[in-house]
Order: structure tokens, then C-alpha cells, then sequence
């Protein structure tokens, strides 16, 4: 937790110090390097010196600048590590047209975006996609156990919409009698139709609140959850705010809702001997501390069911949670995204239920779905807020218009989700599957003398490998995860890349294989569980 | 142009007088009021006064807030104007849960989203949405002269979708040899599939850069144009940094590109003397007085065809554009959304087109595109960002999670694309129609005496209502927008919603119209014209 957030003000000083161009910015961000000066002073001594000090570094710096200026006539702060070289006739072309010889950079904020990520989740991603194993055309393939994506049921989604194509997208007739293509091909509101509102309400009803009803106003559509998330962010945090998120977390977060808000996440660790469920403690010791670093925390962001855990909040923790966002005054966002992905004993509550009991303080709590896990529909970026606070609606409203939903699209979920028979009876047949897989996986696992977590949602075991790796540390994580993706070509997720605590824990996708893969996928992991055990 | 700033400034010294809770923040906001003290002493005075300034000013600041802190235990940055009002026996039940009695407000960032726009462009468009004008249904309906769709050719697109819809998105036959739906349902590239971008680059070859091609390499592929108006934004400017832009111009320019990228735009204002064309010095002067203001430029936006006076950029001026651009080491962004729905005499000619022939500095300029306007598909969300340089090719492909299209429009619009015969006829039928209801137009305006610049391409005229308006300033055009909305009942867009310098000029969109709503039209603003040639 500590370590990233100090990386990130290292990172924001380097920038800093960097010597701008034209004046103003770089007084502002020559003020950059004083206000957390400031900030230290100002604890123990008071006005004077708090102003002394910025006096003299604001002096010493606007004399390095001009100095700067003089020497150099165009700065352009160049980002040289992301320009292309050129070649010695493009710099005669330009010379001869009185170019400066300079090049055009990216902004400074998507530097870090530019950067190729080099985390284990997507090098393993990207190796799987490049070299996918099938079990008929790629037999030396490598199996991914990476990419949470459900393939279990798509027979389902396929038949439906190879019945009902046509009629979904054309079949409703206009004002005019003809076909309704203009309800398509024009403007449409950006938060989505108010048709796949209601359907999507009723869906919701069914299956992510259960005992209470989703309203159709409330809800707001967005190109996938990924962008609900990045909406929900700027809605509710500035640039450098924080949310309270438990770990091990979903390694995307760390790109969806940092990228372009400047959004910082604090990591609340949970640990195995908890059963990796989240302490309302931990929570407040979080808090605390980024509150004596000045941080401001705007939030917590929840997953449940967990991604990558794959266990369920109780009642009683989301009963707690929601008095702690309250004492603090604070937003909670649920992503509920595997809502209709459970199949374990344990009961899902949606944070709609504890706040439809409750009745008060509703305007804290706004919740995250989508359709890609739980109907399989990842390419068809359907994401959804839920929220009850008039105001987050009103903002996320207006800033679908960069994120909305194509409207034909939209006519072909609405008329799936208003087919109520089929939704059932994919769902149920989609939960039996999830069952099956996960228990063969994890008694595969288990012959290895391999244990999991509990899950009872999702699309993944939690897997320990701690008693697998040679030093029990990340690089020790690290080892396995190589070995497991290079040698046995079986790509799972370590758990560093979910900011998991403790070393040795895997997070495995079950469904992307089908049953017969599964003694493959067994057999490999046996090749590496064989090779840790023997004395190196 | 240097009303806008101004606004601007005002504005941040408004946001930065607000008292904030943690220290570190409430420094760094507490500068943004020194800064342009110090930005505009340092031209005059030299190094001490501009510390001695801060340094008294930060003094004052400390001790201002040390008091407020003392005063307000919990000092949440509240937006009031945001917050719900509470009832009696939510407060109770509240503070029996030990609340604070504080409300979760939304970020600071989006508090000017959230503001109900109050330009006459959206009150227009949402007046006219309300109560629709048609034929035959509300003949005292709101005539809709304010939305920028193209329903002249639906009917073309309307009977091709009927015909190809399921071969569109079923008719590919996967690996497997099965119906290819698991290629639309799981995870696709987010930046757009392959063969979309190859069909993408075909139909632009053929009408945007018409003699150079594009490859489809160099395309990414975004859920509309707003979205890859946004995108280019973050990869290329750092908040407060600014582009320069051509006015008038289209008002949402100022949503999509201020909103979530904190980007200021500063207007280069074109006058009715040249025809609304833009003057390089007009340019230069803009760019040295934004640097005299100690602000940084990182581009020019243009939209050719210009949205909203409908000219086309000579080859002349995109020369003298791209050298400008060079000598100022800066970015080009070209909107060309109209390029194939050019109407007149004048010959189109792409940025693409210019950069070909000079073969040097191509990576300064990116071409923003979509199928909104030219293929009257704006509810598809179907945008195009096409640039020459590496760094934005791949921060914008990785910033497309926010905003993919999703597949089932790709697989529909690639099998559009791909259809040639079909695309070459719209296209030539939807430009004579076009230019048909053009000339009805703007032959029906001049029987009033009312006159129009030349406009070459796009959904509209620009026009001269000057000679009608009572007072020659902002307020004589928005009376006369007024009336023009509430008594005759025709929703224009006035200049001065498109940063237009010179009043009474109205942007009319005439392609949601049939030609024989024309008369109807023509006969409503008749009315109009009369009470302003009659002494008031």
C-alpha cells in the first residue's frame, strides 16, 4: 500500500523537474516541487517559515529557467524515449522548410500509458493469444488460464441469436410503418434506450438483487463495465484522490481506473488465514494512513463476487462496510459483475439489498454490471451504473456520450434480455457448467496435492502454490509463473499482478477450456509441481 | 478569443478561493491563484517582486485556512448546489448510525459537467426534441434546424441493412466450421477488428484522401468521433494546455474536448469579409498572445469541411497550415467527418493529401473520421482516428477500452464497407440530394433577402441574418434566435454558440428535412423576418 503510493510522487517530482517551456506551466509545476514542502512545514513551523522557503526555491527556479530560456530557444519538452528516429534525408527535407528540427511529443500524462506493460498478466495474456493451444489444430499450445472470459455456454448465445437475428434488430416497426432503421442509424441517447433500460432492470431484478427491484431510471449504459468504472472515477474523484480497494484485486484496475482520472488505489491486503476476506480494520488502517499522508480518499471499490478470489461478501460485511463509508463519508463501488456467474452454496447479496434495507444514505453506493461475464457477451460492450445518487447519474449521463453503446447493439440485448424463458434457462444451464468445470479443475489440482479457495462466483480458482516455490517472495512467484507459462505452457495469473500479499497464489480461468482439456491442463502443472519437488 | 481565456481564469481563481480539507491540496490549489500574479509580474518586474507576491499571498492563504480548519471539524469539499435535499426522518435514522450528517459529493472535475447547459444550441435541440414538428403527425411541432443528421439517404441504408443484416454479422463461418458468433461475443481488439479497418481504409481511400491511400495499419477505430476527439485530446495536451481552433465552430467542441481532458480551446476568429476562411496571421496572433499568457499550445483543430459554415480548406491554406504548425513544433488535428459529403464546386482535399506530397513531419497530424455524417449512421458509434505517428497510434489504442465499438456493428459495417457498388451509389446519390435540398434552401432564404456564405460540404448553411437582428451584438442575435424558436417555431443555432465574432449568423441544418417541409420552413421564418422589417 505504502509502496505505491510513494512511487507515484516519486514519479510526480522526476516530471516536475523537468524544465518547461513557456511560463506559467512551468511556474505551476515548478509549484509542484514547493506545496509538499509546504505541506511538511507547515506541521511544525508555522506560517513563516512555510513561506519563507517556497520564496527562496520560487527565486532559485525562475533563475534556472531563464537561464534555460537563453540557451535554448524552443524547449519543447520532448518525451524522447517515444519518438521515432529519422532518417538523414527527413532532416534536409526540413531544414530547407526552416524547421526548428524538433519533433511533436504526447502529452505528459499518457507517457505512462505509452509505456508496454511489462506485468506478468499481460505478458502471459499476449503469449497465450499469440500462441493459443487446440486441442485439435495446436496441441504444443499454450493453455490460457489468464483471460476471464466465459465460453462454457456459448453455444446458448449462439443458437439465440442465430434464431433471432433479424427480428431483433429490424423487427420493430416505426412511427411511419416502415422498418425501424432509422432507430438505428440515427442519434440515439447516449446512456442507452430506454427499451434496454427496462430489460436490463428486469435482468438485474432477477439476478444481481434478487429480493429487490432495479429501477429503470437509475440505470446508465456505457461501452462495457471497463467504462463504467473510468465514468464512476472522474464523477467521484479528483486527480491524486484515492479509493480503498481490498487486495488481491483485479490487475486491470490498476489501468482502468489510474490511466486518464489520476486516481490513485490504495490496496487493503487480505489474507489467506481470513480466507482472503476483506477486515472492516484493515479498512480503517488504510484510511488512516492515507489520511496522515495527506491522501484523500474518496471511496472503496469492492468486487464481489471477488475477481480473482472468487468468494462472496456476507451480509454482515456489507452491513459494516456501509456504516465505514458513512463514518467517513465516503463512496462505495460495487462491481458486481459475476452477480449471475455463482454457483456455490454461499448466497450473493448485492449492495442493492443492504441499501434497499436500510433506506437511508443510498446516494454513497453505486454499483458496477455488465453483460460480459455473466451472459458471455464481452464483445458486445454492454456496461451498466447503477446508482442512486441523482446527481452521479446526472454527470455519468453526459460523459456517456465518449463511451456509448451502438445502437444496433442495444436492440439485439434488449430483445435477449427480454426473452425471459431463454435468460433462465441460460442462466441455470450456465451455473451447472461453472459447477462442473470448477469442481474437475480443483480436484484436478487437488490430485497435484494443490488447494484452492472456496469460490463460489466467478469464472476462477484461487489457487496456492506457496508450498511450490523455491523463495518464498514475489521472485519466488515470479519462477513459478515462468516455468508454469515457458516449460508447461499453461498461462495463469500470479497473484503480485493482483496485488496479492502473500507469495504463491494463482489465479486460474477455468472457462475457456472445455472438460476435455482439463487432464491436459492437470498434466502440465504436474510436469512443474514435479520438477519443484525434486531437489534443485 | 481572449473572452474565452479570460472566462477561463475566472473561473479557476473562483474554484481555488474554495477552502479544502487536506493540506497538500489546498497548497497547490492556494498556487493556482499565485501563478498568473507571478506569470504576469515576471514580464515587468523581474525575479523579486514575483517571489515577494506568492510569498505574501501564500501567508495570508495559511493563516486564512488555518482559521477555517478550526472552525469546520470535517471540512468535506461539499457542492451544495449538487446535494439532495434531506428529510427530517432520514436525519434521525442517520444519526443514530453515528453519521456525521455529511453528504458523498460528486469529484470537483465534474461539477461543470453536471450544470444544466444553458447555450442556446442544447436548449434548441432539446425544444425541438420535445415537441418534434412532422407533417403529418404535429404540423405545429418545432421545425429541427439544429441537429447535424442526414436523414436525406436512410432510405438507401435502410434497404441494404434489410437485405445483409444476417449474413453481415452471422455469414462468416469460423474455424470450427460453426456460425461465427463466438467472434462477435467474446473479447475482440478494442481498437476495432482487423477487417474493419481494412474496409476503414478502402472507403476513406476513396473518399477522404481520394489520391492517396490509407493503410490500415495506421487506423483506430473508436465509438464515435466525439470519442476520438476526446482521445487525441488526452494523448496530445496535459490539462490547461490548449489547441487553437478556427471559429466559428462547432459547439461541441467545447464539451468533448474541455470536459474530462481539462484542455482550454482558444478561438481563431474568421470574419464574413474573407468568407469565413482562416488567415494564417490570425493564427500567428493567437499563438504569441497565448504565450504572452504563459499558455502552452499544443495544436490546431480544424474541421474541413467546416462545420458550421460548410467551406472547404484550400490545398493553399493546409500548406500554410502544416508550415505554421512545424515552425511552432505543434499538432494538426483534422476533423474531416464530412469529407463525403461534399455538395459544390469546390474540391475537397484531405490533410492526408498535403502530408502525402510533402513526405516529411507526417507525424504531427492525425485525421479524425467516422461514419456519423458521411453514411448517416450516427447510432452506430462508428469514429476513426488516423495518425502518422507511432506514440499516438499506441496511446490511442490502448485508450480505446474506454471506447470500443462493439462487434456486431463492426461485423455489420465491415460488410458495408467491403460492398463497393452499394457505397460508390450512396454516396453519389446522397450528394446530389444533398446539393438538391442545398440549393432549395438557400433559394428559398434568398426570396426573404436573406443571404448564405457558399457552402461546399456538409448538413448545412451557414447564414446572414445581421440585416434582421435589432442591436448588432450577442443579445440582438439571441433575441431574434428567441423568436425564431418560440413564435415561429424553428430551432437554429446561433453564432454565438459557435464562437462566432460577428453576430446574427445562424447555423440550419436542412438534412432532417424532406423537400417538402421546405416551403413550410421558409413561410415560418417569413413570419419572422416581417415583425423585424416592421418598426418595433
Amino acid at each position: 500500500m505504502t509502496q505505491t503510493t510513494t512511487t507515484t510522487h516519486r514519479n510526480n517530482l522526476t516530471d516536475s523537474q523537468q524544465p518547461q517551456p513557456s511560463p506559467s506551466p512551468s511556474s505551476s509545476t515548478g509549484m509542484r516541487l514547493i506545496v509538499p514542502l509546504q505541506g511538511i512545514v507547515q506541521g511544525k513551523g508555522g506560517l513563516i517559515l512555510g513561506s519563507v522557503i517556497p520564496c527562496a526555491m520560487y527565486y532559485f527556479l525562475q533563475f534556472y529557467l531563464k537561464r534555460r530560456r537563453s540557451e535554448k530557444k524552443e524547449p519543447e519538452e520532448e518525451n524522447e524515449a517515444l519518438l521515432l528516429s529519422r532518417s538523414a534525408s527527413r532532416s534536409n527535407l526540413l531544414l530547407t522548410r526552416g524547421s526548428f528540427g524538433t519533433r511533436p511529443s504526447v502529452s505528459g500524462r499518457v507517457c505512462g500509458i505509452a509505456k508496454p506493460n511489462d506485468s506478468p498478466y499481460y505478458i502471459g495474456l499476449d503469449r497465450a493469444g499469440e500462441d493459443a493451444y487446440h486441442r485439435d489444430g495446436n496441441k504444443s499450445g499454450v493453455i490460457q488460464l489468464g483471460l476471464a472470459e466465459n465460453r462454457l455456454s456459448l453455444d446458448l448465445i449462439e443458437n439465440w441469436i442465430s434464431e433471432n437475428l433479424n427480428d431483433s434488430i429490424l423487427g420493430g416497426v416505426d412511427s411511419r410503418g416502415g422498418l425501424s432503421v432509422s432507430g438505428i442509424a440515427t442519434y440515439q441517447p447516449f446512456d442507452g434506450m430506454t427499451e434496454l433500460k427496462v430489460a436490463m432492470a428486469g435482468f438485474m431484478s432477477q439476478f444481481v438483487g434478487r429480493t429487490v427491484s432495479f429501477d429503470p431510471s437509475q440505470i446508465v449504459l456505457t461501452s462495457g463495465a471497463t467504462s463504467a468504472i473510468e465514468i464512476l472515477c472522474f464523477a467521484l474523484a479528483d486527480q491524486g484522490n484515492a479509493f480503498l480497494i481490498p487486495a488481491p484485486y483485479y490487475p486491470g484496475f490498476d489501468r482502468d481506473m489510474k490511466w486518464r482520472t489520476g486516481v490513485e488505489l490504495i490496496p487493503v491486503h487480505c489474507r489467506s488465514s481470513d480466507n482472503f476476506s476483506l477486515s472492516i480494520s484493515a479498512l480503517e488502517q488504510a484510511f488512516n494512513q492515507a489520511r496522515k499522508r495527506g491522501q484523500k480518499v474518496r471511496g472503496i471499490l469492492l468486487s464481489n463476487p471477488s475477481n480473482p478470489v472468487g468468494n462472496l461478501m456476507t451480509r454482515e460485511t456489507l452491513f459494516s462496510l456501509l456504516d465505514f463509508a458513512r463514518e467517513k463519508n465516503i463512496h462505495i463501488i460495487s462491481d458486481e459483475l459475476f452477480a449471475a456467474s455463482t454457483f456455490g452454496d454461499d448466497e450473493f447479496v448485492s449492495m442493492a439489498e443492504i441499501i434497499d434495507s436500510e433506506d437511508i444514505d443510498k446516494d454513497r453506493v453505486h454499483i458496477v454490471y455488465g453483460l460480459s461475464k455473466d451472459l458471455s457477451l464481452p464483445g458486445f460492450r454492454v456496461g451498466v451504473i447503477y446508482s442512486y445518487n441523482e446527481s452521479v447519474l446526472t454527470v455519468s449521463r453526459k460523459m456517456t456520450r465518449f463511451s456509448p453503446v451502438s445502437a444496433p447493439t442495444q436492440r439485439l440485448v434488449t430483445s435477449m434480455l427480454s426473452d425471459t424463458t431463454f435468460i433462465k434457462n441460460y442462466t441455470e444451464r450456465n451455473r451447472e457448467r461453472l459447477r462442473g468445470m470448477y469442481e474437475l479443475f480443483v480436484e484436478g489440482l487437488k490430485q497435484l496435492g494443490i488447494g484452492c479457495t472456496k469460490s463460489s462466483g466467478g469464472l476462477y480458482c484461487w489457487v496456492d502454490m506457496s508450498g511450490l516455490i523455491r523463495s518464498y517472495n514475489e521472485k519466488g512467484e515470479l519462477d513459478l509463473w515462468d516455468k508454469l507459462l515457458n516449460v508447461a505452457k499453461v498461462n495463469m495469473t500470479p497473484g503480485s499482478s493482483c496485488h496479492c500479499i502473500e507469495p504463491g497464489w494463482f489465479r486460474c480461468c477455468f472457462t475457456t477450456l472445455d472438460e476435455e482439456d482439463i487432464p491436459v491442463v492437470i498434466e502440465r502443472i504436474r510436469s512443474v509441481v514435479e520438477t519443484c519437488k525434486s531437489p534443485s
